[in-house]
């Protein structure tokens, strides 16, 4: 979806909730005359259609093809937004239903009957933007809200949401234009400096780069924070691991309940480890076995291994540290081991050996948590790694996003290497700093290619 | 939940969406103050309790306890709703969030934080009881509604959600009634009548008894539409059972995409079959092996069967009826067969046997779509039996709503009985058609005991 012979205030519809039993279902319906529309097929159309702005009308759904008797789809709270004040700036009306599989989509058909045609993905929050009621970071934190798995990675769509990261895209777009604004008058009215870095002042160009370096950095940490780490559990039959699986979802507070793989040969489930939402996997007991399924099961621990972002290999403390045990670790030449002696509850003096394959060692006992909060942060720190976890600032909501920046980022580092090394001139200098801007107005989307749109909004859900 | 102990009016709240990522989530509280507690958590406080109700209020929801910075949960609409005007009939307060399953609890736990207890199953409903706002037959609607898997099931509910069956059961009461009153006027001012059936005209009381019959009987086909009907296709390898399968689901709407079954031995799906969900299964082929897999096939294929509501066997109308397939059949003895000859598209002169252990027998071509149109209303016969299917009146919605119509029933009946046969007087007809009163009072929830009630709602979804 974008611009390209897009006809704006076609009345669309959407379902906007899951399509599973639930308490309360939505439909919801913007465009042109969508209020009139929608008064056709309701019980008391007069009170729909002469509703005010932003409020709530009780009736009923009505098929007007059929007979008084059969006509009645549901009973419902029907709510009414007047353009500008709505979601898409348009008029728009939305349907508060039973929870019904059937009852929600008889009322979508229903809208599709009477005037309205299915909404793409990401339509109405494509419409805010075109009518202005939104940025482009704004809308993809739209997105990012609704995926997000944690409090943290919730809290940090929040803030783009609420407008942050526009407010400080655009505090360094006007400290560029400011510089560009010097620059012109230089160009205008020409002094005779001997080197162009004279020719304006580029210190408010070196807080601009180190703005805007920082908010590129901040990816790395938004993207774990959005998409998480992959936590695998290994060791030899008997080390612990679903002993440690199941404390570890219950003090990290398990994001879903536990879900099997196809072939029951892993469990996984999702925990939150300080905001990171970790998904964690319980495999098969590592050890040599003719058995065929067991192979299997072995087999499969060490694919899942290779996909991870760190693996937690458990070793029963009382039995120390094997030959199979190193071996194992060794192998995963590509992938962080935290070693994790287990089973420290029955033996307190268990020494962590300082030399190994591993990159942290940890001291637990699964049974007791005793140790648990260490062998999270331990995770914590090789998934974030050098990645800021500047709390207080804006960051970046996608790689989109980051992509721009850092286009911007190169345009401004290169005009200051034209400032300090004069191979250019002033023109070059400007040429730059406009680009940077072009790339900031993406970022926001002042201006952006209409492909880029369609890519934006196409992976929204329907109904947003 | 029940009357006995229960503290009307305080605040609760409960998630009413699916935990499912989608565009709209929604949290609901009831309760006395529960306005102003919201107004607490929310960037608009005074907007949002000093809202008119049935009102729509922008806002972000705050956490209290946390910075300016980081205490934004999420962008909402809030609906409004003031005493008695709402579904409980208390103030209540809707908030329409982002969609996303860490947005909406949170949300949720911001309101237990903040003056809510977690609402029960049905607890909304309850409230919605026992402030008079609805029945009980139109409490049990609700839920009906949100649980009806095709059009035909959900326009049942319908028409009970908009009182059909309630105001049925009241006219019933109303005749009863009316013959109580002429009884007690011929008890105090009787006259010497011969027989007691003379002292009243029962002709009303046949009617009443008419009336409860139609409707008792009403629930074996509302039952069937609600709950539906297993479906199982046999037959050999190659016999066109997948090919069946999909023309089916196609042809008949399927309601939900194909659910593999755990073990991948068969496919279900639900289909509407005229209004009847029908659960469809897809088992694997009948055939004699030695692999242990597919014997294991075999066997889960004749264990689908057993449970099954039909069974639709198929067979290669090129290949004929072969002895295995008649063996299969026959070994079916609980569970009606209907023999679907396929592939008929190839030999058009493909004569169906006259004679064998089905129940019915039927021409098809899965490949081409003929003869789906018999073979589905040979399955709607088979299951529908000699159930009523009157649409045009009220049917009854719960077997516990069909036990009280069927207690009446037999009241009156014995009413009748005694009026006919003069065995008892004047005062056992009086008391039968009280206790018949009592019954249908019980259909509607003027008179229910605590335990009743406690086990109606006990089986709602949360946030309903």
């Amino acid at each position: 979806m974008n611009n390209v012979g897009y006809t704006p205030e076609e009345p669309i519809a959407a379902i906007a909730t899951a399509l599973v039993p639930s308490a309360i279902g939505i439909v919801r319906v913007s465009g042109k005359n969508c209020i009139e529309l929608a008064s056709r097929i309701f019980s008391r159309p007069k009170a729909l259609s002469e509703a005010q702005g932003n409020s709530l009308v009780y009736g009923w759904m009505i098929d007007p093809l059929k007979s008084k008797e059969s006509n009645r789809i549901d009973e419902v709270m029907v709510g009414v937004y007047r353009a500008p004040k709505s979601f898409t700036g348009e008029d728009m009306v939305e349907v508060f239903c039973h929870g019904g599989v059937s009852v929600v989509t008889s009322i979508y058909s229903l809208f599709l009957a009477n005037g309205f045609r299915p909404a793409e993905r990401g339509e109405y929050t494509f419409r805010a933007y075109i009518n202005g009621k939104t940025d482009l970071t704004k809308a993809e934190a739209v997105k990012e809200i609704i995926d997000s798995k944690t409090d943290v990675s919730r809290g940090r769509a929040a803030g783009r949401l609420s407008g942050n990261l526009f407010e400080l895209i655009d505090s360094i777009k006007k400290r560029i234009v400011d510089v560009l604004g010097n620059i012109e008058v230089e160009i205008e009215y020409p002094e005779d400096e001997e080197n162009i870095a004279d020719c304006f002042d580029t210190a408010p160009l070196m807080d601009v780069k180190e703005s805007l370096e920082r908010l590129g950095a901040s990816w790395k940490s938004e993207k774990l924070y959005q998409d998480g780490a992959r936590v695998v559990l290994c060791g030899k039959t008997n080390a612990g691991k679903s002993s440690l699986f199941n404390t570890l979802l219950k003090e990290e507070r398990a994001i879903v309940s536990n879900i099997e793989g196809t072939t029951r040969d892993w469990i996984e489930s999702y925990a939150d480890f300080g905001g990171i939402p970790v998904r964690l996997f319980d495999t098969a007991g590592l050890r040599k076995t003719d058995d065929v399924i067991e192979a299997r099961g072995v087999e499969l621990t060490r694919d899942l291994s290779e996909d991870a972002d760190v693996i937690l290999y458990l070793v029963d403390a009382n039995n120390g540290i094997q030959k199979e045990d190193i071996d194992y670790i060794s192998e995963q030449k590509n992938v962080p081991c935290v070693l994790v002696m287990n089973k420290c509850e029955c033996n307190g003096s268990v020494v962590i050996p300082t030399e190994g394959p591993w990159r942290n060692a940890v001291k637990i006992s699964a049974k007791n948590g005793i140790g648990i909060d260490e062998l999270v942060s331990s995770v914590k720190e090789i998934v974030l790694g050098d990645a800021s976890q500047d709390k207080e600032h804006a960051g970046l909501g996608s790689e989109r996003q980051k992509n721009s920046v850092q286009e911007a980022l190169e345009r401004v580092s290169h005009a200051l290497e034209i400032a300090s090394t004069g191979d250019y001139g002033l023109d070059a200098v400007v040429q730059d700093l406009e680009d940077a801007l072009d790339s900031l107005g993406e970022v926001t989307g002042d201006v952006t290619p209409d492909d880029v749109l369609g890519n934006i909004f196409s992976r929204f859900c329907v109904g947003k």
